[in-house]
């Protein structure tokens, strides 16, 4: 099943727009879990148990499992078989090259991991991306406008009559030949929702920043959510990991990912 | 040893401003080599033992090593344990995140593999470029101009009165407190190595794209060398990886080091 089907059946069986992002550092576990063969796999394990009935993808963050060693794969790839169907599985890896080289790394992920989808940094230009867009099944985020104060330093600075961001915005449809294209857009700017949903009104928004990095919540939802009142997917990584340090830690992701997901349905034009 | 000390050493002792990517793709591999118990581990050593005495520095792409799971970070850690001092070794992964994440790169790359420097793509701005840099000893080399026809996309497009990737140059002086970025300035880009130099006088350039995508070497040397006559890093991988599919593949890869050697040194000014 496509990316697309498993995130339109995931949204409407869950009433979800939350993506939980699998950013687990070992250093901030809960005490309870440092016993296990393998405390992060089984915390990743019992945080999935707990909200699979609440999101609509999961977005491991590959440079959590990477700072790993090798066991950090493994541990990703074991993460992901944990995830039920229909749930999606975006890995958030931000790769950025060409070639022969982005043919290796778009067989990593999308066939040895089995990602559903990428981010991709469109950097480089049009051969830094197909390679991964010929995987039709899959969706390919391209990094677009981020969350991050940097994003003021080129993503931001107008090129000729906009700005980069709009640029890529302006290639992403050209390189959509398949519609299996999507967009990273920051949470923590809000303002530029509304423009860039304009832009691309089809397009699947990925938005990181809900939660530790404090996006606004109504304003994302209600500039950036398409005329379904879906195809954004909102990250919270530490704000549901870590909701609690203590043995109620599955219990209170879950509670958190529920009061995510009921304040962004709010706002939903559904 | 810092990267910039083990790069001016082995610079210096092997005469060479030849850098050897070791790209290793497991579908290429000489027949001869299928049978080992890892061929991937066993290549690489194979070419490292015929080439250490003629090079600068060894870049794999972590495509490559990802690409193989669990099994291929272990494969570069030992091809990484085998490189001789004072040789450096540069990762090439293009990694472009921030905050917390870039952090668990940088981790990843310099303290878990112990790479002596590292590939950083800049379009996220300042707080996905300093978490690298911080690493003082280590090198960070920014993807500025790269090889590839994509390259026309953003980096070469006008952002007021300079292109892109002028201003990722601009940023990388910024950013440069400690002395260790350094670009990287696609050779088959020739004509813009003699304004890259006077832009960054004193910053090294990895030079991909010598070799199997035809980069102009007189021009790359001439142009992009420093006033030591040193200061660029001419990466070539397949031309040299798989200069022979026979018996005497690392012969073969010895002599076509040897030949890129010379015929770099002709044209530096020492």
């Amino acid at each position: 099943m496509s990316f697309k089907e498993k995130l339109h059946q995931a949204t409407n069986r869950n009433n979800s727009l939350v993506c939980v992002g699998l950013d687990t550092d070992p250093a901030k576990l809960p005490a309870c879990v440092q016993d296990k063969d393998n405390p992060v796999l089984y915390f990743n394990q019992q945080i999935i148990d707990a909200t699979a009935d609440l999101v609509c993808c999961y977005k491991p963050n590959f440079a959590f499992y990477g700072a790993l060693g090798a066991h950090g794969f493994t541990t990703l790839q074991q993460t992901m078989a944990h995830v039920p169907d229909p749930i999606p599985v975006l890995v958030d890896a931000k790769v950025g090259d060409i070639g022969n080289t982005a043919e290796q790394y778009a067989r990593k992920f999308f066939d040895v991991l089995g990602a559903d989808a990428l981010t991709v940094t469109p950097y480089m230009g049009t051969d830094a991306v197909t390679p991964f867009t010929a995987y039709q099944d899959c969706t390919t985020f391209l990094v677009c406008l981020t969350s991050n104060p940097g994003a003021d330093d080129f993503e931001k600075q107008p090129m000729g009559d906009r700005p980069l961001y709009e640029h890529v915005i302006a290639k992403a449809h050209e390189w959509n030949t398949d519609d299996n294209i999507g967009l990273v857009i920051g949470g923590t700017q809000p303002e530029h929702f509304a423009s860039v949903r304009a832009l691309a009104p089809d397009m699947p928004f990925l938005i990181p920043g809900i939660g530790a990095q404090g996006g606004d919540i109504e304003t994302a939802v209600k500039n950036g959510q398409d005329e379904q009142g879906a195809g954004i997917l909102l990250n919270s990584s530490r704000g549901i990991l870590y909701a609690s340090s203590g043995e109620d830690f599955a219990e209170a992701a879950r509670t958190a990912t529920l009061e995510l997901r009921d304040a962004i349905n709010e706002h939903r034009n559904v």
